[in-house]
């Protein structure tokens, strides 16, 4: 939620002078995006999002991200089209930052989504998991099961520092997900971080989906977990059934689940809690001083993590006998 | 630069109900204003700015200030006009804050002002000053030489650790200030934070003018002052002259200065430094842990002072004989 770089009026006209989009009206530094600075843009010719991409994305990285949002575009998708410049390279180099312009979406994020909302939701998940199966480049997840053991690594000695136990309910928890993690599920391009910051709405229909900067290849059911974690939760961690009911039947309605899919989905929501607990944990324990982004709560996600333990059926998600 | 105060879409929703300037489209937190939380909004009939006022701000003191820009707006002044709601009502409430809607202004804020853009700036000062003229209400100014000691008693004792000597040498100018501030000068609305963040252009012209907060009834030159200041110094701390000379004639070709606002021009410069070297030292001394906002430099306003103490006339501003 910062503006890490400042970019200059005679940087940006610079800039944009390599594309073919008019000149500049307005610029706003929008407060937005954990990971990079995102500048709302108004030229003679429209609305943009410019994004300059900081230290935490792996510049090898972005043809992948910017080639998928095109992709998915094309496919009829709503998610940003990054525009290429004048040399037909939709990335460019602004402030000493890799930098992009995409199309601006209209839609509010909704910070406490209705059953609607889930519903409208997983049909636009099962949009996305089918636009995506012909897109030609693959990027593997890296903050999937092998990723987490690292990751505990770096916050073991102190996990017990945010909670008394959390240390060793981790260790015996990642245990268990070795142990029963599921392999050989439909797979394909997943976003990875659905959460409602990134999903637009316009009345209760989805208008957009945005930042697909931890966009990966893995199961699609593992998608399905991570939406039911981002949206199915009261604030006090109760599972509202209406809303995973509503979610699940979305998704189905376009994109029916496999039986392993359905058989997989509780140790997937395990997982996927897992994989933010830790990633915001980290992140707890390694707030620098004079930071200007608030860390995430990591215990949201342990209590999470501790209803998907007593989960024994997909059905106890609202999923369909 | 910062968002202060989370706004949901609920909460968004309801307080647009009261106003007629249909629904929302989209809403983005952006990275201006120091003092409050501003949001980017796009609602089906157009563009505008949603101001939540935090705590910094006197609720007392908004009916002056949004006064001001209704007054300003009206005399053809390109600044933001408060939208009333369906009540007649320019301020309202939402998320526990007094909140305005306001007009958006097109136009981007030059880092690195040029003679060209100061002169025009000197223009929009003048016109400015001549626009308030007729205002009705009256705010005295809190942070001029009655202001300084009280904020200098903050800070005195820390001051020689922000730089050696600061805390004498700030001892001996807040003395002679006091001998030597003038009275009796051309007097009105000033709006007293004319720095390049609050000034938009388009092209070379002057777009609009924003952020009144600091807004108040004092002499015109002391304006004038404090825009020297802010425009025409280098990144160095040494004095553009051109940029200086520009400044002052594009103010004089709209409004002349008078004999006794020339004559002080020098010791006013010295005061509107000192108003800036004293608040900033506060802030750089007072930043609480985990800040959002990075404290600006106020040595930079030390090292301009030592440059003012050295003009012996207005001249050496740019000012014509």
């Amino acid at each position: 939620m910062a503006v890490y770089t400042e970019v200059t009026d005679e940087e940006l006209s610079a800039f944009l002078a390599t594309y073919d989009i008019g000149t500049v009206l307005s610029y706003k530094g929008i407060a937005e995006g954990v990971e990079n600075t995102n500048y709302f843009l108004h030229t003679t010719q429209g609305f943009y999002i410019l994004t300059l991409y900081e230290k935490r994305v792996n510049e090898a990285d972005l043809p992948f991200f910017l080639g998928l949002m095109q992709h998915l575009a094309k496919r009829g998708l709503n998610c940003p089209l990054p525009v290429s410049n004048r040399e037909g390279e939709p990335l460019g180099r602004l402030a000493g930052r890799p930098a992009v312009i995409i199309t601006f979406l209209e839609g509010i994020a909704v910070r406490r989504p209705t059953a609607q909302h889930c519903a409208a939701l997983g049909g636009a998940l099962a949009k996305l998991h089918l636009a995506g199966h012909d897109f030609a480049m693959a990027r593997p997840n890296a903050l999937s099961l092998d990723g987490w053991a690292p990751l505990f690594a770096q916050a073991e000695a102190q996990a017990d520092t945010v909670s008394s136990g959390l240390a060793e309910r981790t260790r015996r928890e990642l245990e268990n997900l070795k142990k029963d993690w599921p392999v050989g599920l439909p797979s394909g391009i997943i976003h990875a971080d659905l959460f409602t910051d990134n999903v637009f709405f316009i009345g209760p229909q989805v208008s957009g989906l945005i930042d697909f900067y931890f966009a990966c290849t893995d199961a699609f059911a593992y998608d399905v977990a991570i939406c039911l974690n981002a949206w199915c939760f009261e604030a006090d961690a109760s599972f509202n059934l209406t809303k995973g009911r509503a979610m699940l039947a979305g998704y189905q309605a376009v994109r029916a689940l496999e039986p392993a899919e359905v058989e997989a989905l509780p140790i997937l929501c395990r997982g996927s809690a897992m994989r933010f607990m830790l990633t915001r944990l980290v992140d707890w324990l390694n707030v620098p001083p004079g930071a200007l982004v608030k860390p995430k709560d990591p215990l949201e996600y342990d209590r999470k993590l501790n209803f998907h333990r007593h989960v024994k059926h997909a059905r106890e998600y609202g999923l369909g006998a």
